[in-house]
């Protein structure tokens, strides 16, 4: 079996040094794999999640892809393929006589969202023109959720659109950026303003992989799940409340039901509008302060999630000062929110944030929109958030949390 | 009325200096407009096709945008708005108090596929946020093929897809590429290797804009004509050889009869086959060929169609070889695309060609598929031509042109 050796020569990230060994769960905690479907135009597709999924994946890829002619393409990061290549490659072990899609190029993508640009879709795409990727050749993203959006941007715009699969290493990416069908990078002046819609044909969410995920990503990508029970799911919500100890440590049992819950709520709603025409822009809960927080830092001081929690932060005092989310419900999804903090601080004036969040995909015609909660489960989006009123808000959000650095 | 200055410093090209005058069409040979509608997924659209288009957009958007607040970005190259923007602005004057779309920003991207790379995309899409340009912005692709690509794709990417419109200026781009919804940008490896399907709200067809082109690519515009007649139009094929004369001469009734055989023609075929699944493929007729040599002669030496028609004699061999062609067939049809002609030579090596034809995005897990017409007016598609084969009718295809520099 040959494979590609990383070309990157950055240095090793902090991360990576920070990660923990993989864990064996064992045989008694291992919960069965559950599958969600979601609705697409170009046609549904499942999310396979459970613990170890890892191991199967060439013969269910072989099964998906009816093709043993197909080529594959893994585009990972360096850390994430140094802690699980031998656990990846394994399950393509002796195929390639015919028995199965063998011998994945490996393409390498550093982490972080500074990186998430065209010019390293440009280079992958270079990379996969060298090496003869075809209209049949399949793509997967085998990392977090910087890697399935340029992944599946990549895909969506190879040769006008080729297939990928979904494997997502991060609890953000297993919840929330690996499905739904958006994919794209940042501009220097906005996160992810460019982009595709493109559906992968499959994700294979194994949440052994969250393992080696270091605390603070997992905490961060919790936020995710903290929002689907906010806008969607009561049980959910008040799950993260009563198990946090056990979620927090990683317990499989908890991973799979916080994962698996968080996937259908999104599953839910992407199936119903696959376009933002409306119920989706409620998945935009805290994404508005939270995009605004990630540009003006320059996508370095915070985790995306730990941005979405500032914005929610923020989004709840606009709809407690409106009246529209009581006092006690205000504190207990903030409580929440910090609970799976803590949250970093970052310096930046509230009136350079408001004039970020102008620029907002979600805006059209000059017109902000904005989602607030309305009880635990339910939420709105509204049209007439003024500057005044968010300027206030986001000022309020800084004396929620304690400055945790 | 504001608009922006051209933000290029390059120098005025050959192509403008050599330009012609717009001439004026007397009311006695102006022929109606004429409309063609294109099927598509995302909706189907309108072409409309006339000689003097341009002096009614403004009112012809209002009707089709139906949003008087949505902003209006014309991209396009410095040599055309130097030529046209007058006329082009004209009918947006007096507009901007709610009775239409006003206020056209304008965006310039140079002529020539040698710009047209994700880089400039990325450009582009900077100025766009940079102007505020939101989800129910519209683009104008006012220009010929490269800036049609271009700017579609700007359009199926930024914010993840915002609507355009075409308003194509060179014949290729009236006849060709401005209807069927690919879009995209070259890489290093190959032309359009990056892009997406992305269908115009409409396109308006001003045949008097062909009055300032220069007359090489006229002619090479014509090639796609002539394909369009021998791959489906025997009746546009026919035309073409009986007026030679006044279509080469720009005659607006010779002009406005042969764009609009050519689009119906293309809409027929991408209305059938939006994906490229299988008839639409026939439009590849030269371009496998064509393409290679655009490849190796690095977009410079050759215009599109130039090479298009080289692409077309050496199919036409391969065809004549294999006895799927007879001769007296195969004669005319290279006399057509030779009248139609000079084409430049080029110094490429048959073997270079040959190996550049096997990154073609038509092949798929490694077969090549390659256009031969059987008669005037029907291609067949077929996936057995040897690399012997190829080689040969490369070779042979040389013979049959005489050097022209």
């Amino acid at each position: 079996m040959s494979k590609s050796k990383p070309t990157t020569t950055r240095s090793k990230p902090a991360a990576l040094r920070a990660a923990k060994k993989p864990a064996q769960t064992t045989a008694s905690t291992k919960p069965s794999p559950t599958a969600v479907a979601v609705a697409a135009s170009s046609g549904p597709y499942q999310v396979h999640i459970g613990d170890g999924l890892l191991a199967t994946l060439s013969s269910r890829l072989a099964k998906l892809l009816k093709n043993p002619a197909a080529r594959i393409f893994v585009v990972t990061s360096p850390e994430i393929w140094a802690l699980w290549s031998r656990q990846f490659l394994a399950s393509f072990e002796g195929k390639g006589q015919g028995n199965g899609n063998a011998d994945p190029t490996i393409l390498f993508h550093p982490s972080g969202e500074q990186k998430k640009r065209l010019a390293s879709v440009e280079s992958l795409a270079d990379q996969l023109a060298q090496a003869g990727a075809d209209r049949d050749s399949v793509l997967i993203a085998f990392g977090g959720g910087v890697i399935g959006d340029l992944t599946g941007f990549l895909a969506a715009i190879y040769m006008r659109g080729i297939r990928y699969v979904g494997v997502p290493t991060t609890f953000l990416a297993q919840v929330d950026s690996s499905l739904g069908g958006k994919t794209g990078v940042n501009l220097a002046g906005g996160k992810n303003m460019i982009g595709s819609f493109h559906h992968p044909l499959a994700v294979y969410t194994d949440t052994s992989l969250l393992q080696t995920l270091p605390s603070r990503e997992l905490r961060a990508g919790l936020q995710e799940s903290i929002k689907a029970g906010v806008i969607y799911d009561p049980r959910l919500f008040s799950y993260l409340e009563r198990n946090a100890e056990s979620v927090l440590a990683a317990n499989p049992v908890a991973l799979q039901h916080v994962v698996t819950a968080s996937v259908r709520m999104k599953a839910a709603v992407v199936s119903k509008d696959e376009r933002e025409g409306g119920l989706r822009m409620i998945l935009n809960f805290g994404h508005t302060v939270g995009h605004a927080i990630e540009a003006a830092t320059g996508y370095k001081a915070l985790l995306h999630g730990e941005a979405v929690a500032w914005g929610m932060l923020a989004a709840l005092r606009v709809a407690l000062n409106r009246g529209l989310l009581s006092g006690s419900q205000f504190e207990r999804i903030a409580s929440l929110v910090l609970l799976y903090g803590p949250l970093p601080t970052f310096n930046v004036p509230a009136e350079k944030l408001l004039a970020l969040t102008s620029g907002d995909k979600k805006n059209r015609s000059g017109v902000r929109s904005f989602v607030l909660p309305t009880s635990i489960g339910k939420a709105q989006i509204v049209k007439d958030v003024t500057d005044a009123e968010l300027l206030g808000a986001v000022r309020e959000m800084r004396s929620l949390a304690k400055p945790s650095n």
